[in-house]
């Protein structure tokens, strides 16, 4: 059990990697985790993300082409910031090549229970005959962010020094937030509770996806995602993503993340952005993609 | 607000540490705290204890001789494993030496509101006019170890690196034991309910010293803390500490920490161990001493 699902990035590198080593990333990816990362000074590498995952191509290269590559660390499902699911064919491929290199995998998996529509797709932990995959999981997304309880599942031999290095960084986690979720588990209908959120977050998402629909410039892109709490839209090239959220967030009190935050390469440019639809009424929805809309066609070309 | 005072010293680590950077530690010390720095990968340099706190002329020896001093760590009351606090006159001299060769002081303060005789000594903190100090509290040894509930105070420079260190980490610390915390804080009386469990470890701890005064060999010498919860027992020269813990747990169901653990070197030779009187009864204070106390007699010459 860990203090959220961070600490498993955190408790990942801790055991992992020294100074220098590779980890490998779907770009974008989550700035909390790219973030962490950074923190143990590593040589973080992307890897393009497709409609249905990771460039494997690129993947391969990307291992090749790097020295001491200790983990690739994905999140399959309604990916933050994109929303994109992976596909079965590329969790076997990037397990496949896990195995070929010797190189392990960091599963991140916050918002799988959050599908709405769709068949679930098996976890890439779920191929792991070979004791390559850190699964990390969370109850942030589906009881309370507040609570900080996540876990981690790990290959035996490795199970040993992620708890040293949990007992070196917090000890151990409240207890207090243990035992309500363990009252939830095994006292509540934790599958009756998923329904009801999911048909929340499903109500939101497709209220927001029909307003970017009937809104946004025919030049903007976006993803359609099958769960989760994020959309990703990418404007046309050229546009800064930083400059639109700025003043998003100034003119018309809309907050976006500009796509920037999320890559690799702090410093890149970036023609996207993040939209949440999770904290949202219906109201404030329509009301900030009307807005959002709004500036798009006064800053895309056409 | 850190996950335990613990937190403090990974997120110290964290921010200040690079591979092979030195920090200069008590020995003996918490054993929960050199882990974490060894975690950092860091040259752990140990100065010994004397009654009153570091060995100063060593102290200034460590850092003269070591490069890429980051900080020092001190608990500066009731030392854990020790129960030794530091003087006033020493406080002042590890400052000073601080600030003559621009090192920082880490201060793991857990266990200051415990002291249930004698006058406070003010925190090395309270000294500092220059930014050096980084002060770690806890709530756990006054309200619950379990909340998982510390905090730091830092110079402001560092404050904005040890926020970022801590989002990577974990986020934040879970809310529910904040609130619990800041609820006794402000409609509970604080002051009352240390004065209440100071009251029940001075029991405590004047039994077990009576106790210890009574069966010992004369042989073994042994603290006599004014707070806290530990008591260090040195036996003579020799004798092993570890093969002591082992027999008097495995013969007479008596558990005592082995000083091996405190050391920084972990291989290093130790005839002392820690006494823990804040988890048990009178009951089993006599009994715990009366069974150590025997099995004393049989190890120690004379």
């Amino acid at each position: 059990v860990t203090t959220g699902a961070q600490q498993c990035m955190d408790l990942a590198c801790k055991v992992l990697c020294n100074e220098g080593d590779t980890v490998i990333t779907e770009s974008p990816s989550f700035i909390g985790s790219l973030n962490c990362f950074r923190s143990y000074n590593v040589n973080l590498v992307g890897v393009e993300m497709e409609e249905d995952g990771m460039d494997i191509a690129k993947l391969e290269s990307a291992i090749r082409s790097n020295k001491n590559v200790r983990f690739i660390y994905t999140i399959p499902n309604f990916q933050n910031p994109t929303g994109i699911t992976m596909s079965l064919a590329k969790r076997e491929a990037v397990y496949a090549l896990a195995k070929k290199y010797g190189v392990l995998i960091l599963e991140d998996n916050p918002y799988g229970d959050l599908r709405f529509r769709g068949e679930s797709i098996p976890a890439v932990k779920s191929l792991d005959k070979d004791g390559l995959v850190i699964y990390a999981g969370s109850f942030s997304k589906i009881l309370s962010t507040g609570m900080r309880v996540g876990y981690l599942v790990a290959p035996a031999e490795l199970m040993g020094k992620l708890v040293v290095a949990k007992q070196c960084t917090d000890v151990h986690t409240s207890m207090l937030p243990q035992l309500m979720c363990l009252r939830f588990l095994t006292e509540c209908d934790i599958g009756a509770h998923l329904e009801s959120i999911k048909g929340i977050y499903a109500h939101k998402c497709l209220l927001m996806l029909a307003e970017m629909d009937a809104r946004f410039p025919k030049s903007v892109r976006y993803t359609r995602p099958d769960g989760g709490i994020f959309l990703w839209a990418t404007m046309p090239d050229g546009i800064d993503s930083n400059e639109f959220a700025t003043r998003l967030v100034r003119e018309r009190k809309v907050c976006v993340v500009p796509g920037t935050a999320f890559l690799i390469d702090p410093e890149a440019p970036s023609s996207a952005f993040r939209l949440n639809f999770s904290g949202s009424g219906d109201e404030q929805i329509v009301q900030g993609i009307t807005h959002t809309a709004a500036l798009l066609h006064e800053v895309c070309p056409g």
